[in-house]
């Protein structure tokens, strides 16, 4: 053995110490004990033991994770919903007809109930005028800058602090043992991506969400991508396994949703062969935080509850599963 | 200092220990000393150094490599054309038009010359009537069979033998220096991710490729991802800006190409702030593998050849830069 060799070695003894002194405490604290956490624990344990007939290989450790309503807050509405209309207000001094002109009045006047009967055409029509029209880069800094000052109408916090903590916990307790973790959204991807690592752990590169399209355009030499009015990919039901397909290429092993836009990628996920884990966060917890499923605007839950217990999805009720919902308090 | 922190330390201090120990060596035995070789270690150096004033953040540290001719051979055809009327030739029996139908009756007859004065147009006829029609698993598992049979004509190796061994120790090169390494080919994304992982070390979700559209369908309570024949991204030229945008969204500081079709993403790439490199390997060595440029079906290289001295780009002569182009035969 060279002294390389040797070095590397002892390296690799240290990590393993050092990974089995991790492994005595509790990786999902803000889980109470019952069969979610259970379930949970019990799928890592079986895919990660190396003898074990369930072992899978941590190249095919594929997890995808839902964004809203699974690891961040999504009612009284989606955040980027929230970040359109503030948008829209942004914008109108250019705008004058805007103050006449539906969905966008509805924006203006933050009347959400006028604006939510427009549906996806609406919101499509809103994210054009208010989200193309500039660079990738531009767009990034106007996200950072609402994300950094916005905050949630109900907990007057960030929306970036009104992550799950068990949902933070789960995804680094799936990242220690081999998972590569991946954001599936039905939002934009260019509206997740600045923010992503720093809240999830989860680089840009493994955010698939859904997108306007972008051309490359050459101005007096100075290349450059350009955002344009026009929908690209709708990254939502039917749309999640095909984006799953584009941006990772392999099938997960394990998808965690909370809605019906969900379905079609806990479906395509847990239908594979060997071990297989769906879960759907279901919003059981007024006081906390939201109780909401089938009837709702955003975030609907009606076909998934049916059909969770026949598919063996793990269903975690917020209210009784969850110790806390988000991080503690920073320490002033 | 708790024991699991001292373990954890224990286990950093070793790991740099084993660093330093690997940077005595040289890193890319196969690249003759010489401009090219300087350049790529003198950018690396720089952007490695935490005080220096070109530090790059490791999660920043982005590098996209062209795959046809820049990974790998692309002469006397790309692969995936080979593949394509290998593909022809095996479904022909289903189709007896093919036998008078052109673009399928060049292939069929493996009238090279012919088959490329469809251009364009006729290669995607052929891909839409070979590679559509499938799951991506059986697309996949289609693709693992021939790569692992085909051999270059000239050569007699499978066309995976035929990476560059200086590009195989680049790659490594950069992952060990903190580098996230992507694919971005005008190949498809489908064609390449069954074996990307084991020959380059890139896996499926760091490829960005061509590719067809793909739709989720639920046939009898099956699941199922479905490739149809029609093309859903072209990721060339142009394209591949879009795609990097698409599927990393970050602007890469770093770019690897041979042809034209690598332009944009060439120039794109170094046009970003802050520290930028760009290749382009030249093939010069008739020899030991092919020479050309400007006058090539497959792989050419003529904008790019007077653009790289103005833009600084790093030209890689391959007979006098790379003292292997091949990596060794495996001992028997």
């Amino acid at each position: 053995m060279g002294s390389t060799a040797r070095v590397i070695a002892l390296a690799a003894i240290a990590v393993a110490i050092a990974s089995s002194a991790f492994a005595q405490a509790d990786p999902l604290p803000s889980w109470n004990d019952g069969p979610s956490k259970q379930a949970i624990e019990s799928f890592v344990e079986k895919v990660t033991e190396e003898d074990g007939a369930d072992y899978v290989a941590p190249d095919d450790r594929i997890a995808v994770f839902d964004n809203d309503g699974t690891l961040w807050v999504e009612h009284p509405a989606y955040t980027q919903f929230v970040f359109a209309m503030d948008r829209v207000k942004e914008l109108a001094p250019e705008h004058p007809e805007w103050k006449e002109q539906q969905p966008f009045k509805a924006a203006l006047e933050g009347d959400m109930k006028t604006l939510a009967s427009y549906g996806k055409k609406g919101l499509v029509e809103i994210i054009m005028a208010t989200h193309a029209g500039m660079t990738p880069a531009e767009f990034e800094a106007i996200v950072e800058k609402w994300i950094a000052t916005a905050k949630h109408p109900r907990f007057k916090k960030p929306y970036t602090e009104l992550a799950y903590q068990p949902m933070l916990e789960l995804l680094d307790y799936l990242r220690d043992n081999g998972f590569k973790t991946f954001i599936v959204s039905g939002g934009g991807i260019e509206f997740m991506r600045p923010w992503t690592d720093r809240v999830y752990g989860v680089p840009p590169d493994q955010v698939v969400g859904s997108s306007i399209k972008t051309e490359f355009q050459d101005k007096d030499g100075k290349p450059e991508l350009f955002r344009l009015p026009e929908m690209n990919f709708v990254d939502d039901g039917p749309g999640k396994p095909v984006g799953i397909n584009q941006h990772i290429g392999q099938r997960p092993i394990a998808a965690f949703g909370n809605s019906d836009g969900d379905l079609q990628m806990l479906e395509w996920t847990t239908a594979g062969d060997g071990p297989r884990f769906g879960l759907i966060v279901h919003h059981t917890d007024a006081e906390r935080e939201y109780a909401y499923d089938r009837d709702t605007q955003f975030g609907r839950l009606d076909k998934g509850l049916d059909l969770a217990p026949k598919e063996g999805w793990t269903v975690v009720d917020m209210k009784t599963d969850w110790k806390e919902i988000f991080p503690p308090e920073p320490k002033p």
